[in-house]
């Protein structure tokens, strides 16, 4: 288990306002030898649809002196949760927690939008300044 | 840039051994801002069809003490690099370059395969008791 992001605390706080209670903080998966530990598990229940809805959330704040290091480490990770999401929560989606600022700058880069695209990964966007989610691009 | 892996000139004669040209070491690609060094960037004549195969190769050691956090990283560089290989050159084929050693043990394991297999991940397997290459699976 690794330390917890800078935002860990601003995004788990951001989803509760939100509505949604978390369950998992962390969310730890095994399949075989491979122990993934994804920062936070919520759930929230819909009631027009009467059921849960249950996301996982791995929070990059993009704050390391190289951020396409840290943009190479976020990816992979996200590839890997959701694959072992897919054998053992189906139902449960990933999603790849960034602050508003990061989105701004970094994520705006065509670059990096076409590999996000490219790999259909879904972002929550937050403000940390506030503790509140922006929006969910899926 | 990042620091050379353990394996990096292990790699670099093994290829060499096998008749490749080294031509980048690293071979350096920059897309608007974001700018990616792949460790190396090799060159072949293939006789019987006249021409030059080209391969980009980041190697990984997979010593760390956790070999899922540097197959997170390995993963998406792999990922990220191959993205942008594309845009700048296409015809340029990329190898995530493992040890004899990893490839028999942690690449193994079910759930790595999925992933590798998935995400279309080409592994160059090395060994570097001898700077050899064992096998290219494709």
């Amino acid at each position: 288990m690794v330390a917890k992001d800078t935002f860990h605390d601003n995004v788990k706080t951001a989803l509760e306002k939100d509505g949604w209670t978390i369950t998992h903080d962390p969310l730890y998966l095994r399949i075989e030898l491979v122990q993934i530990y994804i920062d936070l598990g919520a759930e929230k229940i819909i009631a027009a649809e009467k059921e849960s809805q249950k996301i996982a959330v791995e929070v990059k704040s993009f704050l390391a002196p190289s951020t396409i290091s840290e943009f190479h480490t976020a990816l992979g990770q996200f590839i890997n949760y959701r694959c072992a999401l897919a054998e053992s929560e189906p139902e449960r989606i990933l999603y790849l927690a960034v602050s508003l600022n990061a989105q701004t700058t970094f994520f705006q880069q065509r670059f990096i939008q076409t590999v996000i695209q490219s790999a259909s990964v879904k972002l929550l966007v937050f403000d940390p300044t506030n503790d509140s989610i922006v929006r969910w691009i899926n």
